[in-house]
């Protein structure tokens, strides 16, 4: 579907109507120079979805987020706030109380109910949040919160750990079809990496928000269909998060009149377009910025025999450190790639198999190819590394994407806490 | 179970009686220094079992090996022939025909029947193999097969890839049951790891040697349940290889007269107990040198629900990079422990959960505990870091080995086939 008059936009959390944004120094973070404290709030209460790690050991805000959204993910929500620098996970019934302090005192400088407001943490697992910084940070938070670029560059920096910049995108179209035809519907968004991420969300935070006008099940309904395409599909070292989030905010107001996207209409499946859009530029950002990263790498997986076998079969060679390294060290090691594949579970047979690194047929039927390998060499000059594996065993395909592994990750990882 | 008078021994695959081994230089490899063909030979036609890779993508030598022995590895054979330098993988019907000839090179030259020679291949995948070596090599590799401790030396080097040391070990003990009470039995073998080491074995080439009288079924059934608890649980970096192998030749050679040990039996149980001993230090050893450790990591998991879900989490945390660069950087980061536990399918409660490193408890119960981290790191010095995961959820457990996740292994995979 082409989506009218697309264009990309700035403004990334506030580029929709009927959101602000700010960031501050709050003193999560030692570093008083490091924002640590964001905020993205609604100009009214209005639909909002989340979904959340699948993770064990979850942490106190998205427990207390996603009861926030009725339990389910899908409700309303006037404002998140959220704060780097420290989990709130494996804090227990204490993380949890304060989880909440956090959303009640940001509910209450922001005039609103405590359920209306979400909160998200990201950061070091296993230490108790410090609520002082909520008392002293809030009332100036609130009160910069503004719609200008600036604004909402602030928001994605205060949530970033050890991303090497902040990731923000927006786009707008007409929308095409349906009772609001010829309205400019805007979806924008800022997420946080780059680490632990993989399926079922990562050490991921990201916010959407839209003037489209959504029911919060649609909402929900949108999200859950964009992060199955783009956030669970990022994976930077085969880890989840505890953290791992992802929310949406519909103000309606790209909309005069009344009445909401109906799922499956076509101004509907417009907005899902925009939204997967938005989704997977940052997805792909994330991925880019994973920790020590040089490239990004997009695996992708056809003629799998459903699925969750392509799912399985991109993932496998996405995870693998034999492949990351290689990719790293200029090496277009095919039978990594081949040996990652085959200790899947997937069905398929090793004559059916295809490989392609950056465009350069390697493996033609499970069998090396010759290829030019100073071609190769230049083609590993350029900052993406497309690989493309065909099963030959049914008609399923999917995308995954991740990072090549560096020195860099080891120095980061290996040096962390201390 | 205790095993009588057992001792460890030298010589690998040659302690046992009825076996010669050789290592030899025969061209697989460009540097005149480097063994890169071993051979070890039963004096007489013996029963003998294998274990096989369960990769899609599994080499050329697998299948002929596996053939070798009546297709499900459990027959007889007098000898196996390893080549290292190239592992034969991905390489069609041509490399199909290759390693056949390889056995029936081989076999000519020992005088026997080519089903009764297997062979493993380890290296690069998807370059054909050379046979001049074979022809050029063979004679001189039989000719001086002996059973000297230098002997099983040579052929623990020639099966080295980025092994940074030969990998043997042998034990003897007396039978105390049954109709061989008395006798001196000998289990003794040689691997290489070191990289793409995962479940369903390894970049892993293993032989075992034993003087004990079995059956081939009583051989198969013995290296499948020995193999089950070392082999595959160790993992280096998730990755498992197209080539995997481990095999098991049993002369019958301790005893004088006729019997072999049965399964179920005493005197079987206790010859398990010392293959057990033998594969499990060979798999110690293959995770401690795995490619660029520093440390061996063993993880052991109780708790769980059952062995599926003990597995499952003590091979997420032995092959979560975060957790092995945090042991790498010496930091007890319990939360990334937590955090891989947390993101398998196993059944548990967070609040079940308890972790120690080291000995040093870190988590209770899902919450951290304070400990004194100056202790942590003076116990980082150790060669070995022991993590200990309950789950509070069942009687199940299990130990995974691997290693930490270092420089020197993106250095060393980053610049493999360069």
């Amino acid at each position: 579907m082409e989506l009218d008059h697309l264009q990309r936009i700035e403004g990334g959390v506030v580029a929709a109507r009927g959101f602000r944004a700010a960031g501050i120094h709050a003193g999560f973070r030692k570093n008083p120079q490091r924002l640590d404290m964001a905020l993205v709030v609604a100009d009214e209460l209005c639909p909002a979805a989340g979904v959340f790690t699948q993770n064990v050991f979850c942490s106190a805000p998205v427990t207390v987020s996603r009861e926030h959204l009725d339990g389910i993910g899908c409700g309303v929500a006037r404002a998140v706030v959220i704060n780097s620098g420290n989990a709130n996970a494996a804090t227990g019934e204490v993380g949890l109380d304060r989880a909440r302090a956090g959303a009640r005192l940001a509910s209450e400088v922001l005039g609103c109910a405590e359920e209306d407001v979400l909160v998200c943490s990201t950061g070091v697992i296993g230490v108790q949040l410090p609520l002082e910084p909520y008392g002293r940070a809030l009332p100036a938070l609130v009160d910069q919160a503004g719609d200008s670029v600036r604004d909402g560059r602030s928001a994605a920096r205060a949530i970033m750990t050890t991303d090497t910049h902040d990731k923000q995108h927006a786009v707008s179209y007409i929308c095409g079809s349906g009772p609001h035809a010829g309205a400019r519907i805007t979806v924008g968004g800022m997420a946080k990496g780059s680490g632990m991420i993989m399926p079922n969300m990562a050490t991921m935070i990201g916010v959407i928000t839209t003037d489209a006008p959504l029911s919060p099940a649609a909402a929900h309904h949108a999200l859950t269909t964009a992060a199955d395409r783009t956030f669970n599909k990022v994976t930077v070292d085969s880890d989840t998060s505890t953290n791992d989030t992802a929310l949406l905010f519909a103000s309606g107001k790209a909309v005069a009149g009344a009445g909401t996207f109906e799922i499956g209409s076509a101004e509907y499946d417009e907005f899902v377009q925009a939204l997967l859009l938005v989704c997977e530029n940052l997805a792909r950002q994330m991925a880019a910025d994973g920790e020590g990263a040089t490239k990004l790498v997009t695996v992708n997986v056809r003629g799998a025999a459903d699925d969750a076998d392509a799912d399985e079969v991109a993932r496998s060679i996405a995870n693998s450190p034999l492949v990351k390294t290689a990719i790293y060290g200029h090496d277009a090691n095919w039978g990594r790639i081949a040996a990652a594949a085959g200790k899947t579970k997937a069905t398929f047979r090793q004559e059916g198999v295809d490989i392609a690194i950056m465009g350069i047929p390697v493996c033609r039927k499970g069998l090396a190819l010759d290829f030019d390998e100073n071609e190769a060499l230049r083609r590993f000059e350029e900052p993406e590394v497309v690989i493309d594996v065909g099963l030959g065993a049914g008609d399923a395909s999917t995308t995954v994407w991740t990072c090549d592994f560096t020195h860099e990750y080891i120095t980061t990882n290996g040096d962390y806490r201390t």
